[in-house]
């Protein structure tokens, strides 16, 4: 295959056409690459108003359109049935690239079902459809080169992140799921936790009342599932879920202390 | 007294002259007013500074100043010792405000240790000299007219937070307590969380992180003394304290379950 056919434009199949899959497709048709939804479920009409085509079966969408990149915008807890029931033998020297919030087990699942020939680049963007809507700059985009044999096809992919301003983080699955842990799974939990409280707008929000609102409001807009994605395969969100509870134990454990100091304080002033 | 001397401009005293006396001062100052400090440590240097007399005794206070109102800027848990001591009995026909984060128990102390003829104004800015630094547009202040006599007197004192823009929001103490405990009681109870555990920015930051990063440090540059003072005097803190205990329990359970879940699927898939 021509070399530069390959980069300009790029054919980009993205396999898991949901929310996520459609935001990446309005960007990467933006940057001027060809793009192939792919679904088992019916997105055809959604294709077609973002200027691409789409495809339900998987030879179809390899033999009709030979994709150079197949980006994995599955769910996390999709992602392994999908990558086993996908002709992934005819992925041979395609680059693969996963946009999954865990990267350890991405990786791991990538280089277990993905051909030797294959390039594989597992990245994070770290911004959704929400917080990403108006621009990308400054959002943090996460990725590690697995395995790049063809350097030039993986620079053209990651231009388009570089070219809307996102700040471009190389790191390593592992030291990403360790940061991830305390950042992203804490601000999830953190938000499910005050969306059980029920917390409301009232007249007297003070500021900090407000970001948290705001939190929930971004947290529980995603799934139940991601955020179970996040805590099933990042090796460090269990460990996190025990410290949050220990440091809110903590929290009242001071206040009780501090209780009884006064208390003492006050009977001996009366 | 003269009516429209007791108004324009109004003597006001500050009774606790840190960080929060302070802010207030300069506002009151700002607005016109004339500012006396009143603390038991020395802020001479302070309050010229600011361009405001300071006493640091309670009858030289009010023989020298004639105070028309009295702010009381003290802590939460100093305030009832600070009345005990106070003269005032001497406070006859002054309006006495407070602006405790809780208000209940502050309405009640007023009560219990002013004289009849005192007017009594319970407020809460909700704000401090952080998030009130640029601006106080649109920032809530909260107030009950306990008792009120000289009407006119009392709203030359609203004006001063009218006029810099605040939203003022009238409202019984009773209701301010039942929903500071699920705002800012909250807040600060999720800052000191976050805070117990550390977290910190790293190269990966979601939004939605960011957020909880900025509540942490407000949070934690308050005084874990009116921490305290929220929950030992805001009579429905330590019930909002046992649900966000339980919300988190809550958010465990259902991650276990679905893991179940889960596991029983994956085995049968397999």
């Amino acid at each position: 295959m021509d070399q530069d056919g390959e980069v300009n434009p790029l054919t980009i199949a993205i396999v898991g056409f949901g929310n996520f899959g459609q935001f990446l497709a309005k960007a990467f048709i933006e940057a001027g690459h060809r793009v192939v939804g792919f679904s088992r479920s019916d997105y055809h009409a959604v294709a077609s108003q973002l200027g691409c085509v789409f495809e339900s079966n998987a030879d179809e969408l390899l033999e009709r359109h030979h994709p150079s990149v197949l980006v994995l915008a599955t769910s996390i807890l999709s992602t392994e049935q999908v990558l086993r029931q996908f002709p992934t033998e005819k992925l041979e020297n395609c680059l693969v690239v996963d946009v999954l919030s865990v990267k350890v087990y991405a990786r791991e699942l990538m280089l277990r079902y993905l051909p030797v020939s294959s390039d594989i680049l597992a990245t994070h963007p770290m911004f959704g459809p929400e917080s990403g809507r108006d621009s990308w700059r400054g959002l943090p985009f996460v990725f590690e080169r697995v395995r790049i044999r063809r350097y030039e096809r993986c620079e053209a992919f990651l231009d388009i992140f570089r070219s809307r301003g996102c700040t471009l983080v190389e790191m390593a699955c592992q030291e990403h799921d360790h940061y991830a842990a305390s950042t992203q799974f804490i601000t999830h939990t953190t938000g499910r936790m005050l969306a059980e409280l029920k917390i409301t707008s009232t007249p007297i929000n003070t500021r900090g009342f407000e970001s948290l609102l705001a939190v929930v409001e971004t947290t529980v807009r995603d799934s139940f599932d991601l955020y179970y994605g996040l805590y099933r395969f990042n090796p460090n969100a269990k460990e996190e879920l025990n410290k949050m509870q220990r440091a809110l134990e903590r929290v009242r454990s001071r206040l009780e202390e501090y209780d009884r100091l006064y208390q003492a304080a006050e009977s001996k002033r009366q």
